[in-house]
């Protein structure tokens, strides 16, 4: 039914679909409607503790018997570099004053738990069918007890050089991350935006320079983009902003008012909410301190300073200092439930490949 | 045999394939390989004066009886601007004294001839089945000129809205450029290259926002992308990088041993060359000064205090001050002949095409 088997043979899946793990909007109930439609969920576990990781993972347990994926970053956490800090409050400062706040008030200290001891042992306890990280590979020894698990170990590449270091490094799979894609960029070996890369130009260069199995993530909200996905040589599609318009996904109001809106047509690479370079619909602190700022924290620190600016802006019912992360398509995509829009893509897509086939076959 | 005949039809080709008009290394030797192979050949005509094109169209219509095309900017020339223009000497001082250059010697003005009335009246007399545009598309009453010849209207759109406008001023087609595109970006109703959209995100939006057929433009190298322009709904592909590769290309012997190189992975945008954002390899001047420099003159007078720092390091066997356009994909590319590059990419094209129904078939 598919051209490519690989994944969804590797991963045990129906579909070569996987929800990607977004990080706040994502929690178990869209986990299981994607794998109940036959795709492969992907529960994130960045912002949320252990006693909720383990809760989520019960609730899925639950419902569904199906594969799924647990996904972690794993990026280094920073050392607090209080003169950096200090640049970023004062680059902040007249927002403060503007949005009637104390500049010098105390600001909560942005936090992303990264992959460590006490996860992997979740792993080991919970044994989930894959693991996919962020940001490149947790340590050795951290990879190998993930590994010995059992679990199918994915993580995101946007250069060709990246998808051969996790190919080395023991990934089962790479997902070639092109520059549409919404969200955090996976990079880990570069962090030079000016030279990251189309999803067209990346998939068929990583396809040729990898043995494992190439997962195509970027710009593909419809079954147009997981045929074209397809046709480049990957042989699955990890899909994010698509499912920020199913109702389960938790994102404030004014985020989704954006999706919905003329707006979402106009992304730009930011590091101003969090310290790394992530992908969003374009609002007022972007436009006025970046999109990329030298002065911005270290990941994940960037968001502390943000999040009292965004509280009282959000309250007054402005959307200028909220992350509002989207892909390059997401006017492409349709507001139906998780399980809906993943059982739509497959059959579309499958419709899609029949039609170039009977175009040409009629030729 | 294609699956979509709008384009074939329409600009009266056999394949969904355009030789993209690059100005420089493209002459009437390529167009004449790639219309005799079954593509659309297409003539740049922005750096060559009258008597030249003359000359060139001359040769293309006793070698071929089949269509081509004939490129055209259609910027505005910009107003001198004398402090703009010293700070951007200040700025390459330092590469002067490095070089043995007088910092303070006359350069050249560079060059680039937009569609004017002596241009018009040479498409009126010649009668090219296809004209195209690059920055929007001229003033009314010249466009009224050339479509009154019979002449197939393309431009390129980097953004939704203007693949709109170009549908709406009466082109008969638009090129969706993709950011991953080689060479110059098409853009002329946003100058915002931070927005910018990846050829995997454009092309279905495009596609779905006019009616006229759509050409994908950037990051198509070889087969793959081909079929997967097509499947996210484009009618046709122009391709200009693969042609590079080509001995039919004129380019400098250090262009032609960076695409060589493992370099040519690694593009950026930049504006230090002619003033407009161009996708290049990364080299020194484009490290140092840019990618994105705010200090470069407009286009395309930034190319004028370029030029003898050029001309000094080429002859040292450096290709850091010369523009290395390219698209991201260029390291896809393959050394053929234009005509056989042609031939090969339409054959692979229709043969991944028929794999794809196959494996369809099959499931």
């Amino acid at each position: 039914m598919w051209p490519d088997r690989r994944i969804p043979d590797l991963l045990g899946i129906e579909h070569p679909i996987i929800q990607a793990p977004m990080a706040g909007p994502v929690f178990s109930d869209m986990v299981i409607a994607a794998c109940e439609a036959g795709a492969l969920g992907s529960l994130p576990c960045a912002t949320i503790d252990e006693s909720r990781i383990r809760a989520e993972i019960g609730i899925v347990r639950q419902a569904t018997d199906r594969p799924f994926n647990v996904n972690f970053f794993c990026h280094t956490p920073p050392a607090f570099d209080a003169a950096r800090e200090a640049r970023w409050r004062e680059r902040l400062r007249p927002y403060y004053v503007e949005l009637g706040l104390d500049p010098d008030m105390d600001v909560p200290v942005s936090n992303r738990t990264p992959f460590d001891d006490a996860l992997c042992a979740l792993v080991e306890e919970f044994r989930p069918k894959v693991v996919s990280f962020h940001f490149g590979l947790p340590e050795t020894a951290l990879l190998e007890r993930v590994k010995a698990t059992g679990a199918a170990v994915l993580s995101s590449a946007t250069t060709v050089e990246e998808a051969v270091w996790l190919e080395d490094h023991g990934c089962d799979a790479v997902i070639a991350q092109g520059a549409e894609a919404g969200g955090h960029r996976g990079n880990f070996l570069t962090h030079d935006m000016a030279t990251q890369i189309g999803t067209f130009a990346l998939v068929p260069q990583v396809a040729d320079a990898v043995k494992v199995p190439v997962i195509a993530a970027g710009g593909i909200t419809d079954a147009r983009g997981i045929v074209a996905a397809l046709a480049l040589g990957a042989a699955a599609v990890q899909i994010g902003t698509a499912y920020l318009y199913t109702p389960e996904a938790r994102i404030a109001a004014l985020h989704r008012a954006a999706l919905r809106s003329g707006r979402a047509g106009e992304t730009a690479l930011t590091n101003v909410f969090t310290g790394r370079p992530a992908r969003g619909i374009l609002n007022r602190v972007m436009r006025e301190t970046g999109p990329l700022s030298d002065d911005a924290p270290a990941f994940p620190l960037a968001g502390g300073a943000l999040a009292p600016l965004r509280a009282a802006s959000e309250k007054a019912g402005s959307d200028g200092f909220m992350s509002l992360w989207a892909g390059q398509a997401a006017r492409l995509s349709r507001e139906m439930g998780a399980a809906e829009l993943t059982r739509t893509l497959a059959a579309e897509a499958m419709a899609r490949l029949a039609g170039l086939a009977g175009a040409r076959r009629d030729g």
